[in-house]
């Protein structure tokens, strides 16, 4: 069954009249239309019984067509009103919608209120998201080989990235060497800013490349993923430039100890919570509870900001085709900071990761 | 006075007890802390007579302190609920407020139910989007000095794409090229997707580089910018790679004209739809009016989605500290496409340009 066709059901089940979807990554989801409109309005209306339509700024009105859409697109002008429009596409489509289902996880007060001023007797109590957010966990098998490809890619960057470590270089020139090398093979977009920290930077988890030179001798963590037809790859690996002191070999060795012990047991069944937990605790054993100050990891696919969650108080069950990545990390601060990850898919009896650059701790001369 | 002072002051003025800013980019101007926190949660809370707070994800909170906030910031964990939390810090501040003023333009309808759910007898009614959007029309001299650098770093950009263009490569390979040298200079973000477009591919304007070979002899469209402490640059150039066709040459010619006559022309008192008019006059007197297909220009300044909108319609005078772009285009569908676009601010007399490279028509060497 299509994405289109369960919201139809969905609707029909519920005795919503029309959902109105306007998150334009959940617009990408069901139309394989999507494009940021920033502040211009980009919408999908869909009916229980009715053809759905786009709803899109003009220029966008091509672009809809070109990606195979096959019902209605409407397009607006940039000094027309997109909501008096949308009132009456939406009334000769469908008659006068009462119960409407709307995506209040994405949809502003103010758009809201202006649909409310068009359809003055209609009930908005309806909501979407949560539908939407529960379809989207279960990724397809067609999705899965498009996050394989966008794992290759991340694996290829790390691979420029080693081979580009330097001590004459900055942490953003790697940044630079790797995101050049992926254009020219035509990746044109990374999923998140890539991130490169030379030892202590490293122990910032939400720190930025900076324009220090590449430290010999220490770790150095890379943090990286690409966008492929859609979706994307997140990984992380920690190598080092040179030889390392005994704190730093200790801190790679109960990271990655935590980081393989849970991708080995995440299977169906487990919840969030208890995964996180199983890494927690490798890394807790060894005294460096307080040094993990972040999730084990977070859902992905068409960005990686999606569900489950796997964090502390989250009891979803993992089910198969659901995509997270599995990420621990030890930052001393002033010392070092190691984090290393894979995104996964969950499988009938476990998991398997879209990268597969080694994880063992690969040692770079230092040049 | 300062940004947060002249918010102060309207809710003492309209009775408020509160305003939420949960827009990070409106953050950012109100605090100089800006990070988009994506699915977590970041908002400012100012009142009219005590001291306002940030609440951030925890891991944000040394970050917030490193720019210098010098009142309290309260952190969250991931699997904490922050509503719950925010309301405590609230009641600890100003005790229990009545009457909010929130972002409309930015707030969810699922977060806006969460506070309803924490302050049942509050008043959301009151909404802060408008004056933070007035209070962003004007660009002060501080704000106006970054985006000139950020200006410069657009002109640098263009030097390097210009010298790069060659046959064998790709529309996709300059883009990488210039975004290369600009990350090499440490400047790491584009405000934008880089667009190069060549000959006929230029005449889609919301296109995107493709891995299609740069063809000799026709018109090359570059749109980029770049983002300089917190400020955006945006610019256009079109150039001649190798030697033009007549109409070409004419439609260069028309789009030019009405670029300089609507840059000379613009000056304050003047409305937004009076210099949008000014361009398009220009462009329907030679005959190509139906290939002008979208408005004049926007407003920019910390992102190029701002106010004023130069178009049909926005009857916005223009006033010193406004910035916005002047960027006619032609797009003549299988044949060429033509824009040229500087941002500007406005003076007490007329304009300023950002960007200083030059409009006449270069025409590079085939190589």
């Amino acid at each position: 069954m299509s994405h289109l066709t369960k919201v139809q059901q969905w609707l029909a089940e519920n005795d919503y009249d029309i959902a109105y979807v306007s998150d334009y990554k959940n617009i990408q989801y069901f139309t394989g239309f999507g494009s940021d409109p920033i502040e211009r309005v980009l919408a999908l209306f869909i009916f229980p019984d009715k053809d759905p339509f786009i709803f899109a700024p003009a220029l966008e009105v091509e672009a809809v067509k070109e990606v195979g859409w096959k019902y209605p697109v409407y397009g607006y002008l940039d000094h027309e009103n997109p909501f008096a429009l949308i009132k009456d596409h939406i009334l000769q489509t469908a008659g006068n919608p009462v119960k409407w289902a709307i995506e209040k996880g994405n949809l502003t007060v103010e758009r809201y209120e202006a649909f409310k001023q068009q359809f003055p007797s209609a009930d908005f109590t309806g909501n979407i998201s949560p539908l939407i957010e529960h379809e989207k966990l279960y990724k397809t098998p067609a999705d899965i080989e498009l996050l394989k490809v966008a794992g290759k890619w991340a694996d290829f960057a790390f691979e420029v990235g080693f081979n580009a470590l330097a001590q004459d270089k900055t942490e953003q020139d790697i940044v630079a060497e790797i995101e050049y090398a992926l254009k020219k093979k035509g990746i044109l977009h990374m999923s998140f800013d890539t991130i490169v920290q030379s030892g202590a930077n490293a122990a910032d988890p939400h720190g930025a490349p900076k324009a220090d030179k590449i430290r010999p001798n220490e770790l150095c963590l890379f943090d990286l993923g690409t966008v492929y037809k859609g979706f994307v790859s997140d990984a992380s690996r920690t190598v080092a430039f040179g030889q390392i002191d005994a704190k730093s070999k200790e801190i790679y060795d109960v990271c990655l100890e935590a980081q393989l012990t849970a991708q080995a047991a995440a299977k169906p069944g487990m919840t969030a919570a208890q995964l996180d937990k199983i890494a927690r605790d490798v890394i807790d054993k060894a005294g460096y509870g307080q040094y993990f100050i972040h999730r084990l990891g977070h859902g992905m696919g068409q960005s990686d900001h999606e569900f489950p969650s796997i964090m502390e108080g989250n009891n979803m069950e993992l089910e198969p085709g659901m995509c997270f990545s599995i990420e621990p990390g030890i930052y001393i601060p002033g010392v070092a900071g190691v984090r290393i990850e894979d995104c996964v898919y969950v499988t009938d009896t476990g998991v398997e990761p879209f990268t597969h650059y080694p994880k063992d701790l690969i040692t770079l001369p230092v040049k």
